[in-house]
């Protein structure tokens, strides 16, 4: 209470003294600031939370990372052709699992201080992905990687199935940690892989993560093998459609955008990666403006570098007003709606999240006015989208659990992930130089 | 000490575990750490700043900026056509001496904490911008506006003249607080005046800050006016040179490029503030390599909502990478350059500030790298430029006096300067629908 409640619900339902009253893990009721109600319930004063005149919006949904890459952050970052030549070679030399489980920890304690109640992942190793995310109580969707050539975790295709299955059976019946099939892109797997993928999505019921119409070499790579562009060539994999989320899609053009809003799927929009790396940025105001689900993304720490959302809210906006040279579109309503609801849908999980309303799960974030940027408050949704920085976020919650509150981790121990990751990075430090010339 | 020190100096010299010796108002010793010299020198432990693992840089330079409008920051956003419909008439109702004098103080609340050492500024009212800029500790050049219409401080170009006379008169001999003559843009004032504001400058020996090349339109309107272009223009006005800073250049061709690198002419680049208007995005790497003094701005608070510089530097990089589609160029290292010592170039201040080396001014920034964010640091700049956040400066001093440490303001008090802000917001949010329809 004692906050500016953003609902982000179909009508834009706003209240400037309001209160979210929760029960459990779900939200009971939204509404104005109303002490006799609160008498009412009978809710213990020690159980309030002051928002301190903040802003309480839906948490972020991160709808596409990779967070057990964070102690490779920053190497090498500006360089040419940088998957071949810098990220897979430092994959292959020391991703091992105990590097994703702690660098996994430490994006988490990012994530978390910024906001982030919900987040997809897609990447080796997910099984130790999975426990640190069980871990810190956030709420995801896991993928594990798969690929012709497999990864570090698995020489080829048939392993990396392998590592889908153990995930699965891992996390079956958790609600908080879903597991994910997650084929790396249209050129790591042959189109029997890829129709496999899709098979076990369905037989098993888990959701497809993947990488799609993000190479500029995509299209003639999938032309030539397929006479086909990548979603329509994706498509025929059966790998568009309600379950699944696809990160990127750059290079969608008129038709792509089509296929992708008439099956519903998801799409993850990356334009502080995509941007770093020169590929271009997605027409995300288009696809928002015929209906996708559209959600925003960090991306890895090697391609985004930071892994807080509330860096992306500024950049998404203003790439799509100067592609479309027309200020008045992309406004920060819709770039908050993609950021939350819009991450909820592009996930397929919009009916237990991504709005402020009763009966949703309490995933709920309290940004702070306190900083100067943040005063005057005369739009809440353009401070938060123009103006907020990270630290700005005082408090984000999960299932009805604090996991943060005026900047300090309930769940996770910085301090102590830091201490531990520091052994690995002197190693990475010491030993990378040799094959990156 | 105990922080890698940048120096920005002409080979990149840098010092893992450095440090800057301060004697008065100048550096005195840039190294790497060495308590015997400390010793030596007899600095008492008192006076030793511990950088505690930071980053240790020359302060940010806000190149173009208007600090006296934060009171109006947020206001309706993302309207076409903004600045007639809803800044002018805004500032032509709302904009007093007080308000200037206490939205100035405001601004600066969050520019020293987000590491700014030194900027320039033209509005109205400008010498009670100074008279906030003297209080605060901070290092800037402050420009009086200048038009046809003069402004709300003025109901012709001659009165907005005099008020130029009145606030170098105020400044002579002040060597951190600076003056400026600040005639709006090339379509606001005729060419007689554009030259007799050229004929002040050199006659009073003051610096001329103005907007060239920013609006769609402005290039018609030289064409029909003057048979050439904006930047043309200006140079047959005699606005062009060594003592002279443009904000914007976004619609710079090959011959303009030339022409401002030629007259050694300044140039604020502020991507944010060009983005959230659609306008679209100067050729700041061009220029760049051509060797122009090219420096980064923030814009004010109504174009670009952030007055700290940390903003600025990600998306930088980043719109200079899609619209080469090259990841390679616009390097952390050719941002923070731009952003400090490239700052210090574009306002004719670069003898003075701009690199941590022997005789400069001590004007220093330290990093901090205790966020998650920052962690690892396999490379300093690349953590500043892709990952920081303003919360990450841990303290800011302007001629070797601190005005920010670990987050505490030592000139102002931002929380007295926020109450007396809100009754003119009260006032401003009550009157302002009136003619924002």
């Amino acid at each position: 209470m004692n906050g500016t409640v953003l609902t982000m619900d179909d009508r834009w339902t706003s209240y400037d003294c309001g209160m979210v009253i929760v029960a459990g893990t779900t939200i009971r009721e939204v509404g104005p600031f109303d002490q006799v109600r609160l008498d009412q319930l009978g809710i213990p004063k020690e159980h309030i939370i002051d928002a301190d005149g903040g802003i309480i919006i839906p948490g972020f949904v991160n709808t596409h990372t990779h967070i057990g890459m964070s102690l490779f952050r920053g190497i090498a970052d500006d360089t040419a052709n940088r998957l071949k030549r810098v990220i897979f070679p430092l994959e292959r030399k020391f991703t091992t699992p105990e590097v994703v489980y702690t660098a996994s920890l430490h994006s988490l304690t990012e994530m978390i201080l910024g906001g982030t109640t919900c987040f997809a992942d897609m990447y080796y190793f997910a099984t130790q992905t999975a426990r640190a995310v069980q871990e810190s109580g956030i709420r995801g969707v896991i993928g594990q990687s798969v690929a012709t050539y497999g990864g570090p975790d698995a020489p080829d295709f048939p392993t990396s199935i392998e590592l889908v299955h153990r995930l699965d059976n891992l996390l079956k019946g958790n609600d908080r940690v879903m597991a994910a099939i997650a084929p790396h892109a249209p050129y790591s797997l042959t189109k029997q892989e890829l129709l496999q993928c899709a098979e076990i999505h369905s037989d098993r019921d888990i959701r497809i993560l993947s990488h799609l119409a993000e190479m500029p070499f995509e299209e003639s790579y999938t032309d030539e093998h397929y006479h086909m562009r990548p979603i329509p060539f994706y498509r025929q994999c059966n790998l568009l459609g309600s379950r699944t989320t696809m990160a990127h899609c750059i290079f969608a053009d008129g038709n792509d955008q089509r296929l992708l809003v008439e099956t519903g799927t998801g799409i993850a929009h990356n334009p502080s990666a995509n941007s770093k790396s020169g590929k271009g940025i997605a027409p995300a105001y288009d696809l928002i403006t015929k209906g996708a689900r559209l959600g925003l993304g960090t991306d890895g720490p090697m391609s985004g570098n930071t892994m807080d959302m509330v860096h992306i809210l500024d950049i998404t906006a203003k790439f799509q007003k100067v592609l479309k040279k027309d200020p008045t579109i992309m406004t920060p309503r819709d770039v908050l709606r993609a950021a939350t609801r819009g991450g909820a849908e592009a996930l397929h999980l919009e009916k237990s999240i991504g709005t402020l309303e009763r009966g949703k799960l309490a995933d709920i974030v309290i940004v702070s006015t306190d900083s100067p940027a943040m005063f005057p408050l005369y739009d809440p949704y353009a401070a938060i989208v123009y103006a907020a920085s990270p630290a700005d976020i005082a408090m984000t919650m999960v299932d009805g659990k604090q996991l943060m509150y005026r900047r300090k981790l309930h769940t996770l121990d910085p301090q102590a992930i830091r201490i531990q990751a520091a052994d690995m990075v002197s190693h990475i430090r010491h030993d990378m130089h040799e094959f990156l010339q």
